[in-house]
């Protein structure tokens, strides 16, 4: 199946440069009133996140024949909402941590109070944007609508906040396994799959297509955090920019903790399989979602 | 002008009414899960509030002849937006405020985390409704996603969020008239004026009616934030519902600060006729915007 010319790593790192460049372009300016917290908003969304999430939404455009420059709006969009989540997650009142991707936390430069308001500006910014007329010329207006509606689901109370915060009423109580894939299918699964689904959506899927690419991000979501607290306890501190073993020593729940840690490699390894099958009816235009699923879980083993 | 069978206080209650079953309607309910979540939303969402947004959207609609229902849905996403900034507003790490219209804020009943998280989904939750397919049906895809967009950026960084930053660096040093217009056209005059352009934009106003709607509501805005400054002096702290002089307290900022009691009352009132004027081109079907100018300016007097 592989194409042996593809790499993926070149093909990430365009992806990136693609993604933060049209970030850059769609984000107000520092210079924009008030300055300080448009400083705040810049300095967070570009600390050098991997862009996941609109990266998959690119790849699933591509996955059912669409044009990327179509979709990268919304996948602008769907990295703001995640960015956002991180300041706020980051806050002394919730994960109280001071570094992320080895760099001071938004609250710890500009303080909790800016913090708090360019996190809010940045998910309100992800609507704006998503909104905006000039952004989609081309595409219905009725689909567009579809695709903030999928984003805002998959990001509210039912969706990214409710997972954020079972999570955190799990570090008061011992987690069983459904709670701790409650946790992970809503606080990063949810926008994951919204990512693969708006991708197909935008990019012009069929129904069957659709449903596939449902699957894929499903599984892959999964395998994202599961990939994640595997990381967080066998990586060293340089690789992954933040204390090690942190999770646990907040008593978090994580698979390993529940499921011991050649348990949580084999689950892993099985939503690796999940995401893999659910890209059967696609040829090589669904290559990249390939490499990224096996790339996700890879890099904890 | 005015119409003697036509009573402003029966009028506002039976609009509060229509607006917060329509939010009961449109909210999650309490069972929903995560359960704290969605109980500390509903907190907040049903603690009193006048509903002057929604209020000025439905009549900024009937101004034009539109029908209320249609809006409703619209009305409602207002209210979640200005909930949800309370919620965030009244935190420890911004105003600290622990009395919100006589009643604990979210964040001494929930705690801080869920506080904001509950800020977080409550503003998510407006986008989810103001893109949900089921309200809009009669109502065509690209007027929706205008009225988005007028709501989004008069609430982001550009719009309300960016009016709260400069408020707050506003405590650290003097404040000139220039700054605090910008505080508060930003901080709360942009919902507001987004409140009435969306109820014209969704009634089906012409260029000229959604003009002098526009102007209406930057006047009633101000007049608003004039009005509430005045009262912060003035009312008892039964009819405030939090502390007395509490923004004097704070060193904030405002209009009797800065013009002198009887200066603010004379701004208000100028602000009064600037908005009745703009309603010139209405005949009765303005009656309610131009009481309910009145009122907002009267309630300090």
């Amino acid at each position: 199946m592989l194409n042996d010319s593809w790499q993926l790593q070149d093909y990430l790192r365009e992806r990136v440069r693609l993604v933060d460049s049209a970030l850059d372009r769609f984000l107000p300016g520092a210079e924009t009133l008030p300055t300080r917290l448009h400083e705040s908003i810049r300095y967070s969304v570009f600390a050098g996140g991997k862009r996941i999430r609109p990266i998959l939404m690119l790849a699933a455009c591509e996955a059912v024949g669409g044009d990327i420059k179509v979709v990268l709006p919304a996948a602008c969009a769907i990295e703001m909402i995640h960015s956002y989540s991180l300041i706020h997650d980051d806050l002394p009142a919730m994960d109280d941590d001071d570094l992320r991707r080895g760099n001071p936390t938004n609250h710890k430069v500009y303080g909790d109070a800016t913090a708090i308001l360019a996190g809010d500006g940045l998910l309100t910014e992800a609507f704006i944007l998503l909104s905006d007329r000039e952004v989609w010329n081309d595409v219905p207006a009725d689909r567009v609508r579809e695709a903030i509606n999928l984003i805002a689901r998959s990001s509210g109370s039912r969706g990214m906040v409710g997972g954020q915060v079972v999570d955190m009423e799990a570090e008061q109580a011992p987690v069983d396994l459904p709670t701790l894939e409650y946790i992970h299918t809503h606080k990063t699964g949810a926008l994951i799959l919204a990512a693969v689904e708006v991708g197909a959506l935008l990019g012009g899927a069929t129904i069957e297509q659709r449903r596939a690419l449902c699957r894929y991000g499903e599984a892959a979501g999964l395998a994202f955090q599961v990939a994640d607290d595997i990381l967080d306890i066998v990586a060293d501190q340089s690789q992954l920019g933040k204390s090690i073993g942190s999770d646990q020593q907040r008593g978090k729940a994580t698979y390993p903790a529940l499921l011991g840690l050649a348990g949580a490699r084999e689950h892993a390894d099985e939503l690796r399989q999940r995401s893999l099958a659910a890209l059967d009816i696609f040829s090589e235009s669904a290559q990249p979602l390939r490499e990224i699923a096996n790339y996700i879980i890879d890099r904890s083993s």
